[in-house]
């Protein structure tokens, strides 16, 4: 395994030289240049990020991240936190939306326990990747929810999730999640590192009314007064507000641009372990592609702090990496374009008049 | 075959009863309520359409409709109209960009002469359909694009080809098309039955420059001062300003509302269709969905006016029904998401706190 610091120095800025290769090719398909749009944008970052002029995106996996929250105990959501663990349960036998979008894009969901606050039954051994950090963060309303050196295991473990899943195949990930109360650690996360007001970043989460988001707000403010995290540190920002799986994910997105392979993010928490990598690495924005901008308000900060444009439009807010699935779909779609259309001397089409 | 007339008389609103029926099950679904936002509005809308609590898409389908444009005589496109017969034959060997994205989402895609301007050869004929109304259509800025009795026959020829299509199985249709000069009938369409300035439902279609849209516009203007067609009969606009794939779009909705199928709407000159069958049958709104919201300009006007909001924010612009592939390919999601997820009672997750 590599370590954190390896990876993170090891990742470099994508290709434009096969980008410009991708371009050239898709002018010479049977369409009016750029007709395609986002897909053909796509397409070309594609083959920058994997250095492949005629990108395939055969393997694709789901990475779905757990952890508890210890800020929970300030009620914060409109789920009890016994949830996450019930949550993993279900992963694993495949009844939740990530299993089902998964399986509609042919992806595979590699589920882990970054840090759930209760310990898993042997039972669930094959299927579950166990990385635990800890128990659950402590209650960062209080102090720290982490310490340095775990926040450097989560990321490490990320990282480390990645690269146990490398032989057998990744050609493009999603990043997804579970943890109830993630939302307030990534709100905290958000607000910190976009320097943005917690009003503007925090919201309902999983169905929380008008007083209780107000309430949320409250405790994340408060958060960021005890702890002053530094925002130019994600290693500060990432023990002081964030979670074990927001950590986890944050591996993940460096391990696997450092191994040129497209970063599908999700919605809101991934986001937020977006902010992280990039703090780490700044060239592992390159890497990343919005599948869709969440209902959590918090999550167009983060999109518009990026500089990165979702492509669907679907008012999602469940996580799991729901999003990243049909995210993955359209990204594979802009690959096939690229590799599978006829070109206009090939089709015998007749070109554009001079304009 | 059945006819127009009894086609339109067919068409009954979507079924509430079953729309109820699958949101009660959502909402028993493990995830937050509404936390799939538009998946769960899409799921909830195809059992009404298709009158199925738990509807399954197995078959897909894709009409994409060609037809030439006598309006190519006044220079209004950036391709030149031999690029519709070429491109058919693209389309029967299987290189364009529908035959990629059918393919990616398991579709089979039909394609049909309505109107095409020369005549194909023999050996095309077992995969194209042969709709022909006539050989394009007139130029409109010096009078209608067809009479009546063409309008009526393009609209029943688009019924036509789903009925023949209907034993091999459909589930769901995505509508496609491809004719030189087509924007700027459906921009003439627009303009008319929306009332709207045609410099606002007016675009660069496949790549005019400034000079050339102004010109486009001058061209749109003059034709609906010249044919002053009833924004009140869809008929009458269809053949003044329309166009044979246009007409035959125009009928595949009708004919797929009337058998309970859901209807995927591709871009701007789907949008067209989709005023004409309207015009001709205000229930069918209820079995459409919008894809994705085309660049070119027009289609926002008709997208606001028809009410429906688009799922994919992709800037597409090239027609075919590439849209309507990805369209699909979410509803397919929506759909699974409602049949395939697992309830709390079956998972064993606890329900969400009392607000």
């Amino acid at each position: 395994m590599r370590g954190m610091k390896k990876v993170i120095s090891s990742i470099k800025g994508i290709d434009e030289r096969i980008m410009r290769k991708a371009q050239t090719r898709l002018d010479s398909l049977t369409k009016p240049p750029g007709s395609l749009g986002r897909l053909e944008e796509l397409a070309r970052v594609i083959a920058g990020i994997t250095g492949k002029a005629m990108p395939r995106l055969n393997e694709k996996v789901i990475f779905t991240l757990a952890a508890d929250h210890g800020v929970c105990a300030e009620n914060i959501s409109a789920f009890p936190s016994d949830v996450t663990v019930q949550m993993v349960g279900n992963f694993l036998k495949g009844g939740a939306g990530i299993n089902v979008l998964a399986g509609h894009i042919g992806a595979r969901v590699v589920v882990a326990d970054l840090g759930v606050k209760s310990d898993f039954a042997p039972r669930f051994s094959k299927k579950l990747k166990r990385k635990k950090v800890n128990f659950g963060t402590r209650n960062f309303i209080l102090g720290p929810a982490m310490s340095r050196g775990e926040a450097v295991r989560s990321v490490q473990n990320g990282i480390d999730i990645f690269e146990e899943e490398l032989d057998r195949g990744i050609d493009i990930i999603g990043t997804g999640e579970m943890g109830i109360g993630n939302t307030t650690a990534s709100s905290a996360i958000a607000a910190c590192i976009t320097r943005t007001d917690p009003s503007e970043t925090a919201g309902r989460g999983t169905g929380l009314g008008d007083k209780a988001l107000q309430h949320k707000i409250t405790v994340i403010r408060k958060a960021l007064e005890v702890n002053r995290p530094d925002p130019g540190d994600a290693l500060d920002v990432l023990s002081k507000v964030g979670g074990f799986e927001i950590g986890g994910l944050a591996g993940i997105m460096l391990a696997a641009a450092s191994r040129k392979v497209p970063v599908v993010l999700d919605g809101f928490i991934s986001g937020a372990a977006a902010l992280i990598a990039v703090g780490l690495q700044p060239k592992v924005k390159e890497y990343m592609i919005a599948s869709h901008c969440s209902v959590e308000r918090g999550h167009k900060v983060i999109l518009e702090y990026l500089g990165i444009d979702p492509v669907l439009n679907l008012d999602l807010r469940l996580g799991e990496g729901t999003g990243a699935a049909l995210g993955i779909f359209i990204a594979e779609a802009a690959t096939k374009i690229l590799t599978g259309m006829a070109t206009f001397q090939q089709a015998r089409v007749s070109e554009r008049k001079s304009p």
